[in-house]
């Protein structure tokens, strides 16, 4: 899945952007990572969407959820006839207005949609990595994503966006380098996950990790725990969704059939709509990635230490605006966890907008086409932008 | 799993009742099933607790969950040290008295720990049935108990009393057997599955058969999907706890670390606790039994139609007081779900007693010791108890 990022592993050492890749960390230059590591080189793939202003104060970075891609909007590549994940949002006159602001998406550190991660070539061996790819963290796919920044010549982002794990970049973006961002928008997203979002994750890896052909990561030259990852994007999927949104959508309707198989196969819709997703999702992910984005971002805290000193701490460096939007049938990432995060970023004396959105599709109504969310992005790119340029 | 039971598989053809084993459908008998098809021989492992009353009037019936058993209460045999699963609430001077009350527990048609199930051997091929074990529904599972409440030579039962699955039971008697149940308790159960409910068991059944050891359900010669069915068994477990019971109990707790592993052990406290809950199911489960009790479960519909008209039809046939319990977090079983239990009883003219229990733990609070819940039990035993001596 990596090959159009192995193809790219080549350039100066202060990183080469060709309008698709960025690569960086030449050996003679490794990145090192929170865990003490070094990596390199390492490769971004990634899109824009709009011009850069002269004066640079219009770059809008998009950051992914667990398995977007770069690919944010519109249909980018005579190769790849699939809108972006975020088109309803991101366009000409959309929420994200690609007439007003240049936008720009890159996959993340530690994925499979082009950018460097465990089913990347390793230059000591020249085989994949597998698990001898290091353990990444939220802050070390934000770190890369500066040095694209940088490369594009971006001095400060208007904003940073994203959802989910993507709102996890958001806030890390947020304290990490807070000279370059004059706002964050963190939506769906938490200061840190649950006992409840890591027991789902570790149960997903699971049963990856049971699949036999998962051969402690070294699968890429054989067949691939297919059977594993599905079960593992199933169970991740019931946690995008909601009790609401899966008895609208399904209820207890049957498939193809009046009446039930009596057997194990898929009787009820919403089987059969879980087996597809997971076979769907085969055939476009990495199982190692898996493991690492979800390690990622169980491991993520901003948050540390839930005293009332800390709180205020938290985003003490943070210089941003922030839009903080949840939505109210989100229970992977709910309302409260939102609430937790105004809370300390009024604790730092920022300047914050808090919306919860009524939305009966669970945590994944970020990525719907809801008015609200567009009108409420829109409204705040305008006044944000505005403030920026005086 | 189930060598107790195929040892007792001889008798007459109107069953034969030891004290520990009713085994009755012997082959010039068979019990027809709900799918049309007949089964037989069929044991039941069955507990009893307490003395039955001279006149009869002190029978409460205990229905277990998906991985209960017969061993209810007590420590019963001098080969299992355990108490039984709900001796918390059955014992003298408990929630359930077994010193007024004659309590019996049989394990379910269809299960692993001594009842006929897909491990039992098949007559007809002298091997376990596997696959060829016939889909159960909830209404085998209780036509099965009927026939040992038959056997025991109770004309009524004072009481049916259950949570979960066990609870699809305790309602499914009150309409098959309505003369036989004077009184019945559903406790966090629901009248047909959500799509949400049956999304979660469909992962877990495809986890099993995701394993290759499950070979079709042919697996008793050889090893058997243990991995599967521990993933399986993770799933059930997060579903049976609450966001606010992993909090207090584990939070983000690190397991004999300060720091992160950078790897894929077990780091959080929660992780541990999944994996070992999942490797001690194995041991005592059968991964057939778990394929064919969820699928039982999802079928079960008391409602089958939610229109305005059909709703006082469903309990019209029913004769039984009602007490119906839900908890505040269990999102297995929302309170909704039992609210429209009891207006379907309502609109059908029953006497119907509700409580929504305050109680952080999730779906599994009716299996712990809380204090209310053995008190309104008590209380309303005694009640009915004094009712149908009348």
């Amino acid at each position: 899945m990596s090959k159009a990022a192995q193809s790219h592993d080549q350039g100066s050492s202060v990183g080469k952007v060709d309008g698709r890749f960025f690569t960086f960390a030449e050996p003679s230059d490794t990145m090192p990572l929170e865990s003490g590591a070094r990596l390199g080189p390492i490769t971004l793939a990634y899109e824009t969407y709009g011009e850069l202003a002269a004066n640079q104060d219009n770059a809008v970075l998009v950051l992914h959820a667990l398995s977007g891609d770069a690919h944010a909007a519109g249909i980018h590549r005579s190769d790849d006839p699939k809108p972006g994940w975020w088109d309803t949002l991101i366009g000409p006159g959309k929420g994200i207005d690609t007439s007003r602001y240049f936008v720009i998406c890159s996959n993340v550190l530690g994925g499979c949609m082009g950018s460097t991660g465990p089913s990347s070539i390793n230059p000591a061996t020249n085989r994949p990595y597998g698990l001898d790819f290091p353990m990444i963290t939220i802050g070390d796919m934000v770190a890369a994503q500066k040095r694209l920044i940088d490369a594009l010549g971006i001095p400060r982002l208007l904003a940073v966006i994203g959802g989910s794990m993507g709102g996890m970049q958001v806030l890390d973006w947020s304290v990490r380098y807070p000279e370059m961002v004059f706002a964050a928008i963190p939506l769906a997203t938490t200061m840190r996950h649950s006992a409840l979002a890591i027991a789902f994750n570790e149960v997903a890896r699971q049963a990856i990790m049971a699949d036999p052909h998962w051969q402690k990561g070294c699968y890429y030259d054989g067949k691939h725990p297919d059977l594993g990852l599905a079960v593992a994007r199933m169970i991740g999927h019931i946690t995008y969704l909601s009790d609401d949104a899966l008895r609208n959508r399904f209820g207890r309707k049957l498939q193809d059939r009046n009446d039930f198989s009596c057997n194990f196969g898929a009787d009820f819709q919403v089987e059969s709509y879980l087996r597809h997703q997971g076979k769907k999702f085969v055939d476009r992910f990495d199982a190692n990635s898996f493991l690492y984005l979800t390690r990622a971002a169980d491991y993520f805290d901003l948050l540390l230490d839930e005293s009332e000193e800390h709180v205020a701490t938290v985003f003490a460096k943070a210089l941003a605006r922030f839009l903080v939007v949840s939505f109210t049938s989100d229970w992977l990432y709910p309302t409260y966890q939102s609430r937790a995060m105004v809370t300390a970023m009024k604790r730092a004396g920022r300047d914050v907008s808090f919306c919860e959105i009524e939305a009966p599709c669970g945590h994944d109504a970020f990525l719907l086409p809801i008015k609200r969310l567009a009108t409420i992005i829109k409204g705040f790119l305008d006044r944000v932008h505005t403030e920026f340029r005086k």
